[in-house]
């Protein structure tokens, strides 16, 4: 049976939204699926609004995620949603993420999956009752450099990994709060909405899963500091991770999203006893690989050495930058074709995109940090 | 009158082509158009083949660009075509653009249009005289930092220009003939595919193209060096141009394909007597902007402060690479802007991406430089 | 009085040595001092040896640092030595600093200037009781970008500091273990005469001091985690320090020798609520400042809107290197006028240098990181 | 006989001035020479004072080169200067070397060595006649990575050398016109002073003599443009030339000091067939290398497979910045090493330091642009 073109569905992201669009581009761009339908806003007529501009079947715009499920499930196979896209606020991704799971359909979800561990354990637990797909989509993990990376290591060209460094570090707490911009991201504020984490839920679990997929190190205990600068409620937007991987190595994770003038700063530095990488998503085609003699090497995506993985992951040539929907669409495209062997009967297998596995992991880390975070006990005071 | 998605066809662009599948996820990225049909090869299995992996209709694949133009011609108004891509060798533009023209319908064509100055003035009449819209894939005007530095210069932030320093450096000659990877890209290396040039045909237009877009200067007279130093056949790899530009400023414009290691370095400067940009295609997000008094100021897409032309032109927001399948894909935005206008019945207006006056602009500006370069006048020995 | 060309002398420094010779040509650049003299090796041959590539007169060429103090101390004054430049390996370090000055000379040593805090805070009362003038070379204080930032902090420019993330990276232990050069710097890994710490010793108190120097913050208290990945005998080659400064900033301060790759990446970044601060020692010559608003700007040595402090201390125009040796050199100017100002009888006044103050609180943090790190209380493991 | 610490003097240099100090560093920098003397200022009390700063004797000091020649010359040997430096404004170069050369001293001088061409074959003819060293301060020359390019070159790494890309770009001229800082390098504007060339013959000559170091190319013919945009008086404050090197090679050289916004902006590019080459001097401690297959490797200086020549020529280990001063005294060294050479009555032979053959070429260079530039017959107007 030849791979069929799939149908997708979302909730949330209607007009005005940032990360709505870029999951429509990206699960379209390389014409495997196609947005046919969705339930855009609570409000009918912003919602159908929504859809008008994508040209959508009216018949197939709700306001009512539940309406959606129950009515989508009942269609006739060969016009059924095969999945659904969740790009609500945080809040909200639980219960949708669960019904439409409960319903029969492959799900994408924004991170955070939930607003807690025990929420996410039970997504896990849903989707394998129901045999659903579940990805999560920590987009950054798709750019080809990243994948570069990932095989490298796995195949030991850095030696025993003894450091890594990851960094997550964005400003736009002090500018909505007092730059040129304001009110935008309000909801981010509010804990009802954004649950008890901003800024470890919102990109700590981002910069966490880069540092696992990259390096597949599992942490054994940590220490960590959280601080609120500036958001207020008691929701941190700033921490620090010392983290002790299972094996020896070490880690230091730092996330802010109160670093006035940065931008969107991940960054990623793995040190081997052979070889060193340096990763950072803001210029995310090349890839630094440092040697024990001091050797700098750069490598470009496209370039004629690189692993299958970050060949196979890049839609331009070197020199050609593909950005981040094109690194987005690499994990709808693992996606995909998770859902079509699925649809073939074959047996299923990790794809490489990031699951509810990694969800569940992210939440875990989450309260981890916090936790660790409350307590006072680690700090002394210098000598004098 | 609504806007309604258009309906592309492409000739060319088959499996295992580099240009086709980057303008057919450009003019789908945001859903304004879709792709319905094409002659992706003269070889009819081959053809449908690709057709196949696009899970396109099989009636609307063919093999004979004249066959497509002509029944495609014939469809009823709600299924026509609304316009093609031609994304063919080189010397196949020609014949495929002016005969889709002649059959009604509007054309986007890779450059050059045509392998010769003449070619491209009857394209532009034939156009003129169908009143079908033409657009050349001068795609790197389309990034945002792009727009960011015309408006600026538009605006007079730079004061009186200059001097303008464009470079358009790639490396692929060396690296096909003698490099890791072999073979590809014959048919460049063939004038009668390629036509009688083969670097300024191919990127030089681009970088002229990309000095003229920015700074609306036009060339007054050159003097210019071509050199033919790995491509045989009498085709020129590399060459440099001096420019006097109308109003006094001074141009230096470079453009090699021979250069080892370079990628895809389209990098322009311009030098005011207030401010200076430099901007780098490989880095697109940025913009360096100089000031007098020796302030380097970088600005970033998605900057607050930004003109309304660079804000529009983003689909991310700063931190986020948009990549050039979006800066592509703001070129196909405009196209159809024109034809909804056009079907709208509104008076012809430019629209902001590059056009058949370009496309003769550049033949113009290739044959001048080889006509310049083939010139021995200019030369001196240095005194001893 | 005019100020008078001052006379130094040398303990250790000795053919191959690395830092002796800079501070020669610190000592010299400006002309303001003159080595006439010094102990260079404990071997009378190599001392003297040493000494003749130095044209310096054999009599003033010693092999024993006491017999050096007595001998000079009884010098008349208009031949005496005004100071001695310490550059022995660490564990000599406190019994010859503290000779000096007990036989009435000023004296400048490497760091750390002891092996313990308790022996720092003994060269800090015997300075005081002597009223000799004592300095620390921590030299990267000394470059004209770090005193623009320190001006641009003390001056409010960056709003409320919040956040502090200062990085010294080194991978030379890597490269003397396994890398092409091998047995250099041996005397490191020796506890007896490198001290009980490493990295924290050799680097991490520069890394302090520039934080301290930039910023004026105190630790308010800190959480420390050390690793001996490679080094072996219990040395630290590796830390990372979690810190509460007094008033609410946070920092992390991450120190190592064992990342393969790097070379001296000393960076600090200072994040307030208005603008913030990003400088690397590599590139010594542009400071980075960001603002709430994302606009990058990038200072240059020798921009004609720094501030005085800055101004002073470079020694070529923008866009001309001064380096490290330039650096170091400052410090010493400022050293020198502190000295002017005793001959002269002036009131004693804080110089622009680091002091034995610095050392001092360097012992401090050393010791505070290294108890810190050894307490497991303040790990927690991850929730599954 | 053992190499003894030399003597020199300097003309021009006083207080104020940019040049004279950072030979008098240079000079001294290694302890292999000291300053004795000098006529710093044609103004006797500003000369003197000059001269008090730097500790100097009185009885050395003077306000009339010749005066200063005369004397010296009869001083004996063991006092007498062995070499003069000459910073003063260009038009006082070539008399004021021709004089000390010929009462027996060898020569430093500032570029240009003389106002002319047949000046500057003058003082070649002297220096020859008299047997006296004459080094012209192409400083650049000296940096540790641009030694290790021209090794690398020469021992064919690059392949075949098919193009040499070099600029340098200041952007001083606008800056003094209608910048922060007015009034300095006034007599840069002055024909008289600074001789019939501004650009080409402060900076353009540095440019030619960088490319011709690291390649070796011999300039077969060539083509140029030179504009005066904003000095007045004729005088060219931007060009950009051509170049056919002799065996094939082709170049490009832009030099300019109206660019708003640069530094000291000078670059080299060579590309060979095999391998290029990338060397910045505002970042001077790396040299970018990029190979066929696209991997760009970044080495560093102090690395440890550099050539020897580029190992000899650092002070400092990699990641600790050398700096301009220690390139230029590393031209003073090798200028050191030819008069030890000398005064052992050795056979003379060429040191690693720009002597007056470098100066007759670089006038010869200036002269021949300047030549090119006034002719209109090399441009043609572009085709429409």
């Amino acid at each position: 049976m030849n791979n069929r073109k799939l149908r997708a569905g979302m909730i949330g992201g209607g007009i005005g939204a940032f990360i709505g669009p870029v999951h429509r581009m990206a699960l379209e761009l390389d014409n495997n699926a196609e947005l046919v339908g969705g339930a855009f806003s609570r409000d009918p007529e912003k919602s159908q609004a929504s859809a008008a501009r994508l040209y959508l079947d009216p018949r197939r715009v709700y306001h009512d995620y539940r309406v959606m499920a129950e009515r989508e499930a009942k269609l006739p196979e060969d016009r059924r949603l095969d999945f659904v896209v969740v790009v609500t606020p945080n809040s909200a991704h639980f219960e949708i993420a669960r019904t439409f799971l409960e319903h029969g359909f492959h799900v994408v979800c924004e991170k955070p999956v939930a607003l807690s561990l025990e929420e996410a354990k039970t997504l896990r637990k849903t989707a394998a009752k129901e045999r659903r797909l579940f990805m999560i989509t920590h987009a950054y993990t798709g750019y080809p450099m990243v994948k570069q990376a990932k095989q490298m290591i796995k195949n030991g060209e850095l030696g025993d990994i003894l450091k890594v460094v990851v960094e997550y570090f964005q400003g736009w707490v002090p500018f909505r709060l007092h730059g040129a911009a304001k009110g935008d991201k309000a909801w981010k504020f509010d804990p009802k909405v954004s649950g008890s984490s901003l800024t470890m839920a919102d990109i700590g679990i981002h910069a966490e899963n880069l540092a696992h997929y990259v390096t597949d190190l599992e942490i054994g205990e940590l220490c960590a500091e959280a601080t609120s600068f500036l958001a207020g409620g008691g929701l941190e937007d700033d921490a620090a991770v010392l983290i002790r991987y299972r094996g020896g190595a070490r880690g230091v994770l730092s996330v802010s999203q109160t670093l006035t003038g940065e931008h969107n700063g991940l960054t990623i530095r793995v040190y081997g006893t052979k070889k060193s990488l340096f990763w950072k998503q803001e210029q995310p085609e090349t890839l630094l690989v440092r040697d024990l003699n001091r050797f700098d090497t750069t490598l470009h995506k496209g370039g004629p050495d690189l692993y299958e993985e970050a060949n196979a992951a890049k839609r331009l040539p070197s020199g050609h930058p593909d950005g981040l929907i094109a690194a987005f669409a690499n994990l709808y495209r693992a996606f995909f074709q998770a859902i079509w062997r699925q649809l073939r009967g074959e047996e299923d297998s990790r794809g490489d995109y990031p699951n509810i596995d990694d969800g569940v992991r992210g939440m875990a880390f989450v309260e981890t940090v916090l936790e660790s975070a409350a307590s006072d006990i680690k700090w002394i005071k210098p000598k004098v």
